[in-house]
């Protein structure tokens, strides 16, 4: 919002929210049942005291224009205004409720928006640290790039060709031997499942995936009707897998390197197992490695790169590790695949950002991002032996974890079923945002996903004492 | 494609080109069932003899590789290198064939496809001229940009605040008053419409529309199961949208600022006239104003600028004006239309591009974006003139058109309707690539959308006259 009460006016500042928010429902930007920022929220905006916004609301109730509505909150009257001037409007909450995309989890939707302000303390959050990114780097990189006009028009169909030449070489080194034609470029991972899921998947069709699992917490297969089942990868996964595919199509979704939320990284072996039971029982597999380039270790290579037989779409990212504002990741796939993907993606967006694009092009050819890889890796392994050295000493007896082998998070168990929406809420309260588990797995109570990648030194001391008190109630 | 031939290696050409065929299929990359490159493409990717193509296609045809399937292409056989060798792959085919999302049209396909080869004589892309871009001006304003590493972390759900507040301002200039929180940045129009399908509207709703339409050249609406109706916005409006609604959700997509294809601009009646009735039938507005700034008189205001009941979604975009390749647009819309599209984004794609949102915003608010406008519509003045010219010349026997009051298109009419998917692939022969008219409007054989905004002016001449030629043969 950019609107601020004036102190200078003649009029009080209640009387001015008081305009303001009427003018906001005459010109039709909240229409009949748009949910008001609560008090809290508008006191911060406004920058005044929660009390004189309590008193403009309520003199707005009075006049029928809000309404609150019990434990949910404030909204704009049915009978405000608009019936006043007789004014139809139209219903925008009920097409919102009839359609066809599924909305954000409400507590997802929460850490959105409360991730916008800047007191509060994000534990949770699956990003780098502003003060993690290259950004001096890419400044200096911006004033180099020479555009070429035909690379700013509409892009071809599968994304630079140039940053696509340049991925191939770049992934040789996880031993993924690909073609350009072979890579699409995507806005980010999460867009590769987008069109994964309305491309390639037939309604009804089976993705199966690990628990906990990143999946749950956004749902681009499940808001196109797929059916989601969990399984554990265990000698008995051949068996598992026949008995519950049947003859439907199917396919595996799975996170090798530096699972999130859990923080576990496959061995050569299981990886290799893994693949030849889905290829035998020709289940094809979604490899998502965003975190292939955190692992404070040598990394392990791809499944992809066993692959011969068009069995693996491989995904990959430079949001974990460059920048998430570039929104460019990318998809390894055999050719039907990738030409499907792109036509579809043209259709969605025409493309993606092609200064994006060049900005990545840039920085893996000049050798700068993988200098940045380096000293990533070492500032994220400082952090995590922060956070495991608060852990140690303040939260060993009520929860255990394990020692972060690289990435961002480490998924903390506590031994009692405390992490409930009720504790969300009420840290929330006290500017604290985590990622509790139920996000990733319904039905947990146990975890937290802890993340040492984003808040200050400072921030995860405080927080994570916050935490400890409140758990300890 | 990357590989050519090496004419030093102790292989043939042909050799070569076999072995490589033969690793593709080999690594899984051209999979059983895809259709592989026409001749005409791999020699001309090769830098070879097309009968050199043809030879080594031939051996791999007798060898069981490759089979061609009666006027469609050649194909990976079903029976080639995989039963040989015993291996399993995945038919990515048939997953391609039941999943959701319709491919685009072939026509539209090919258009995707030969654009992006050079030598190609393009006489009807939507979009700007390489040297219509302000390529240049952007390399400087890279330069000067300083980068917010907060800035180019995840987005908040609707975008940079900074571009949000920018575009506030920018358009009021025409009769827009809106606060940032009623914006939302989307990447490009085109996903603008996206969003609004799957949050907006319940499957089976109409989207009623003009005919030709732009929006059946993408399918945005059809992919999520909508019913497109097209009227004509005669005096009977009202009655026609009253008897074809009932009770359905629906809403009216409209062009009412240089229609694409046909460039057609509505008066300020029209405009008024449209609002009230759709306000009277509560039938909620797309308004997709991409074209705006290119009038070449100024523009009348845009319908959102009546709107005092919240009924007019409003889109905008840079890609006609500054660069498509940004991938940035807008939608201006009441609050919780805006929330809960925000809200589909963040789980569609997490954001548009925080560097192209920053490039936007530097651009506008520097006042540099409005100094390129004014040279830009003078720049697409004159080209109009130039192929007006031609066409008073050369089509006035066989086609009818109007002077363009704008943008890039003329909406060429001919007597006869020879405008026929033969002709279109007739002229790719030639090297010329038209926007045939049935792809905005099925039945249509007598237009084509010409655009003087693209070709250079000896591409324009050129193409014009083969295109004559095709047709009076
Ligand atoms: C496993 C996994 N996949 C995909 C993504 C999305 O990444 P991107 O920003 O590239 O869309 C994330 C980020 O949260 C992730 O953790
Ligand atoms: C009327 C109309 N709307 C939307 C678009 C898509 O624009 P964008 O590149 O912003 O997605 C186009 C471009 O072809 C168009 O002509």
């Amino acid at each position: 919002m950019d609107w601020k009460p004036n102190r200078h006016s003649h009029l009080t500042i209640q009387e001015q929210i008081v305009d303001w928010i009427k003018s906001r429902i005459e010109q039709g930007d909240w229409s009949v049942g748009t949910k008001i920022p609560t008090q809290r929220q508008l006191a911060m905006e406004f920058n005044v005291n929660r009390s004189t916004v309590q008193l403009a609301i309520d003199e707005l109730k009075a006049d029928g224009f809000l309404e609150s509505k019990m434990g949910s909150g404030v909204y704009v009257a049915n009978n405000s205004w608009n019936a006043l001037l007789n004014r139809s409007q139209p219903n925008w909450q009920q097409h919102i409720e009839s359609s066809i995309h599924k909305p954000n989890y409400h507590t997802i939707q929460l850490i959105n928006e409360y991730e916008q302000m800047d007191q509060i303390i994000r534990l949770g959050t699956g990003e780098l640290s502003p003060e993690l990114l290259p950004t001096k780097q890419i400044e200096q990189s911006l004033k180099k790039i020479s555009l070429d006009s035909k690379e700013i028009g509409y892009s071809s169909p599968q994304g630079s060709g140039k940053l696509r030449r340049i991925l191939c070489n770049y992934l040789k080194k996880r031993g993924i031997q690909t073609n350009p034609e072979n890579i699409l470029i995507v806005s980010g991972a999460l867009q590769a499942l987008q069109l994964i899921a309305v491309g390639l998947l037939e309604e009804g069709s089976i993705v199966f995936q690990e628990l906990p699992s990143y999946l749950n917490s956004v749902h681009p297969f499940q808001s196109s009707g797929m059916q989601m089942i969990s399984i554990s990868r265990d000698k008995h996964l051949a068996d598992t897998l026949r008995t519950l595919k049947r003859n439907r199509q199917s396919l595996f979704y799975c996170v090798p390197t530096l699972h999130n939320p859990t923080g576990y990284n496959w061995s050569i072996e299981e990886r290799k197992y893994f693949y030849n039971v889905c290829k035998e029982l020709n289940i094809p597999i979604i490899e998502d490695d965003v975190y292939h380039e955190l692992l404070f270790e040598s990394p392990p290579p791809a499944i992809k790169s066993f692959d011969i037989s068009g069995q693996v779409l491989y995904i990959g990212s430079v949001s974990k590790t460059l920048s998430p504002g570039l929104r460019i990741g990318w998809v390894v796939a055999p050719t039907p695949v990738i030409r499907r993907l792109a036509d579809i993606k043209m259709q969605t967006d025409y493309g993606s950002s092609a200064f994006s694009q060049e900005i990545v092009a840039h920085g893996i050819s000049s050798g700068l991002y993988e200098k940045h890889l380096i000293k990533l890796r070492k500032q994220l392994k400082t952090r995590a032996s922060f956070v495991e050295e608060i852990l140690e000493q303040r939260f060993k007896k009520i929860a255990t974890w394990k020692k972060s082998e690289g990435g961002f998070y480490i998924w903390l168990r506590f031994h009692k079923p405390v992490v409930n929406k009720a504790l969300f809420l009420k840290l929330i309260k006290k500017n604290v945002l985590i990622n509790p588990g139920y996000i990733y797995e319904t039905r947990d109570l146990h975890h937290i996903r802890l993340s040492y990648a984003y808040a200050s030194f400072e921030e995860l001391n405080e927080g994570l004492n916050i935490l400890l008190e409140l758990i300890q109630q």
